[in-house]
Formats: structure tokens, C-alpha cells, sequence
């Protein structure tokens, strides 16, 4: 029964249209790939995600910064508050298999480097890009489409 | 979506076979009235109320202390690894709006003390009994059966 | 440099005089035996026992709760908000060699659950008192004064 | 007794020798300015800087990943285990008015983007470089030195 893949998907709350309708096809993807849909619950691409994956029959967890049940947007199935304020990023990047960060401002930034810390696979989808000393690093899978970066983070959450 | 109610049953992984027995059927009741039911996700009464739950079709959520998703019991839905060690027991009281205590050794003593200082109601089953300076305090419902334990959770979780 | 004990000191934030003074002596004392006395970092039992600490010369620390320093009393002197809420309770007693409850709540309660189940030795002081099933369990150790407590602890906490 | 800044400084736990080096100098400095250093209290950047602040005699705090206290480098005065695992980076961004990021692997990326979603400013010496769609972001005070970075840490720190 815990043998499906679950995907973190990392956004902001505060995210422009063109964002959230790839955060959207992102959901739609992982739904149909029968993968469960982890984000941090609240809105902007954690809404539009989770939106996305209720429109293909999907499961969504949303993991809460604060007390309240009732900060989840309308799509998220399982609505876990934490109470860990931001804290609860390093539980988005934990809980899941493969991470996809769509867009994406600080809070996004510390998933990723979370996920990238924890040996998470991460995906980008017009996200932050990473240097070091000049160099770039790949760490980051780019990807150029929400079909792209579902085919990804499923190759890489299955290890193949 | 999010109007379902969420009740965690706490207990030992360890438990004997008249509690794991106790605790299925409060998985049952639970998922009889189509309430969340969240847990420790491992072994013993963990496994057994997810047993219950599932058994009348219920939706199971596994919050774990380790890093491995595949530590859940096979009764889990969303199993939710942290990697918070033995934290994670704030996080299922958290995640509640009210706490079953089945039987139960010191883990559940401290989702016990973490509910009711957050003021999730909680419902005890066979388990800790609290005094101070040699007086009784009532503030673990005592339920004498399963059935009592999930009427009593639901009534105090719907504040009625 | 590492090589001092640590002992937490558990108890309300709204304690009674007598139940504060108690906590005074314990700070006294567990810093004249250079022991590091962690806390919740807030007021009462907490100020109290930091107060205590700093008369004598100690050193406190503070585990606050929330999100800003001022916060804290103003006998810690390592002072680290965690925005974790009431969470960071197990941060409290997983901090400690051993944790002492002076009266206290709920809270302190949490405090004692988690250490016990993490393995680390509890000593009370007017504390709670714990039955399972009609039978009392004898897992904090009961000391009758502040000297008593300190020594129990301080035992516990070397393992001797 | 609360009023001395907090700076902490993330770094890798396998730095090479002109990083631990120009971490050394760090944590000299912080501590003759009377700052309380933390860090995630383990080797490589993490010892560096608290040996440098000790030679200069001042306080360092180590926030560690698991729950032996043991763990913690010889240069740590208060070494508090949290069993968080990597989550605890969280609490090393939190505890500090400012961080100083040195070098650093995918732990400190982490640090970074937590500290900069919370609001305490970060200063890099040789450590990540953030683009967003081949744009540079300017979220991280890039230093040249040791006393450039703490200069800076300590003026953002105190807001001026």
C-alpha cells in the first residue's frame, strides 16, 4: 500500500499565473502517474499543484506551517498543521521521493537545499539556478516543460 | 475537502494481543465515520488501528520518526518518513483534532502531555492514569471500550 | 570542553511562589555542581531556575519556543529561539543528561513523556505521579527537597 | 543578558584547508566582538569556527544532528543534541541574528535559503551563488574576507 512514489512539489505562495498553470500540469502529471502529491499546503503553487492533481483523480498531502487545519487550500486531501512554522520545509523535501520546485522564491530555495542534502532527487522548473565560485553546478535537474519535469523526477525517484 | 476529522491513535509498538485487538477495532470505528486516522505509522497498536481503519475502508496516515518510507506498517495510506526521531510524536498530536490513547508505554505519554498542553481533547483506553501531589486529574477521558473511546473522541473533536 | 553535565529543568511558565523558590534552589544548585541547566527559556519555573543558576554562578540556556530572544528571561544566557512552538519541548529533554519537573502542567508533562521514552532519567519535584490500569509506575524518580533532586539527577546523569 | 548578537556560521563538515582557515579567522572575530557563535557543531567549517572563537575567548553553540552530545567538535561550549537530523539546520538559521556561510556543500544551501525565507540576512565568503533565469539575485552580501564578512554580518545583524 506504501509502495507508491510520492513527489514534493515546491512553490510559492505568492506566484505569478504562467507559474501556477505549470505548477498545475505538474499536479495533473504526477496524478495520473498514480503519484502522491506532497507540497507545503498553502497557496500559490501549492494550490494550483494540488488543483491540478484533483483535476486527474490524484492524492494530495499538504504539510502546514501553522496550527490550523484549515490553512489548506480547498484541493489538498490530507491536511497535516505542524505548528513548525518554516521549519516544516525540511518535512516537504523528507516526505517524497523526488522533488519538483516550480518557480520558486527563499522557502523553495531551502527545500532544494534540503533535498539536495538528504540525497532527495530535485527537478527545476524555471527555479532557482546554482554557482559556486563562478562555476555552475548541476544539481538541479532542469527541465523545460511540466511533462518534462514529471518524466524526470519519476526517473529519478525510481532510480532508473 | 479538509472537513473530514483527523484523530491520532497513540499506543505501543509493542503491545500484547488483547490491546492490538482493542486497537483495530478503534481503527474501525474510526473509519466508520469517515475520520482521518493518523498514527506513529509503525508496528504493534500503530499497525493495528491501520488495520482496522482499512478494514472498513478507511484513510490511513503514517507520521514516522526515521527516514524510510518503507518503515510504515502495510496498513498505511501516506506514509510520511521525517527523520525527527522520537519529535515526531509532537507532530501526531499535532495533526489531530483529537487523540486516542490505546494502552501505551512512554512514547504515548508524551503524545498524551504534547495533546493536552496544545488542547487537542484526548481519550484514553486501558492507559496512563495521572496524578499530582496524590489527587486524581481527570484530563485523559477515560473511555472503557472502543466504541466508548471513538464516541468520546468524536464528541470532543466536534467540540459538542 | 563538552565534558559538563546537562540537566533540563522542566515546569510552568505560571508556577506558584513555593513551586518557584523550589526551582531557585535547584538552579542554585545544579550550577554549583557546574552543571549546565537548560530550560524552556521563558518565565516561572524557568526564570526561576535560571535565576537560581546565575546566583551561583552558572550557566543557562534557553529553548524558546518562538521566534524572537526577547522572549527569553533575563537569567539565560544562551538564548535560541526555534519557531517551533510547543514542539521544541523535546528539544528540551533530548538537550539533557537528566531532567528534573518542578510542579508543572501539561507541558511539563510532554517533557517527561519524551525523556523517558528517549531514555533519559527524570527526577520530580511535586510533579506528576503516573498509574497505568490502577497501578502506580515508578519512572520519575520522587525527591522530597531541591538537594535531593540534584543529587538523584546528578547520579542519574553519570549513570552511577 | 540577552543582548549580545548571535551570529551563525554553516560551512561543510569536509571543508578544505584554506575554507577551515578563513573559518577560523571568522569565528575569531565574531567572538572579539563579543558575539555568540553558532554553528551545527560538528568537524571541518563547524570546528574551525569554534576554534577560532575560543582562541579568542569567546561562546560557541553547537546544534547537533543526533543525540550524542559527544558528537560535538572540542570547541563547542554548549553543545545541545537534537535528534532532528538535518532538520536541525533550520534551527541553526533561527537561532542567529545573522548568518555567515562559508564555503559550504548542500547543508549550508539549506541554511541559506532558510535563513533568507525567515528574514536574518546571510553573508557569503566563497559559498553559493543564486541565479533565477540566467538573472543574478542579489539575496546573499557576498564578502572577500573574514573581517569584510563579519563586518557585514555584524552591521545587517544590527539592522544598521
Amino acid at each position: 500500500m506504501t509502495s507508491r512514489l510520492y513527489v514534493s512539489v515546491s512553490g510559492s505562495g505568492d506566484a505569478p499565473p504562467e507559474t501556477r498553470s505549470l505548477a498545475e500540469e505538474v499536479g495533473a502529471r504526477l496524478a495520473a502517474a498514480d503519484v502522491v502529491v506532497v507540497c507545503g499546503g498553502l497557496g500559490g503553487v501549492m494550490e494550483s499543484v494540488c488543483k491540478g492533481a484533483k483535476s486527474a483523480g490524484g492524492t494530495t498531502v499538504g504539510i502546514l506551517p501553522g496550527t490550523n487545519r484549515s490553512d489548506a487550500n480547498a484541493f489538498v486531501d490530507i491536511a497535516l498543521p505542524t505548528g513548525l512554522g518554516e521549519s516544516r520545509n525540511a518535512l516537504v523535501a523528507r516526505a517524497a521521493d523526488a522533488l519538483i520546485a516550480v518557480g520558486g522564491e527563499f522557502g523553495t530555495l531551502s527545500e532544494i537545499g534540503f533535498a539536495l542534502k538528504i540525497g532527495t532527487p530535485v527537478v527545476g522548473l524555471g527555479t532557482w539556478e546554482l554557482q559556486r565560485r563562478g562555476r555552475v553546478v548541476h544539481a538541479i535537474n532542469a527541465a523545460d516543460s511540466p511533462a518534462e519535469a514529471v518524466d524526470l523526477a519519476l526517473r529519478l525517484a525510481r532510480g532508473t
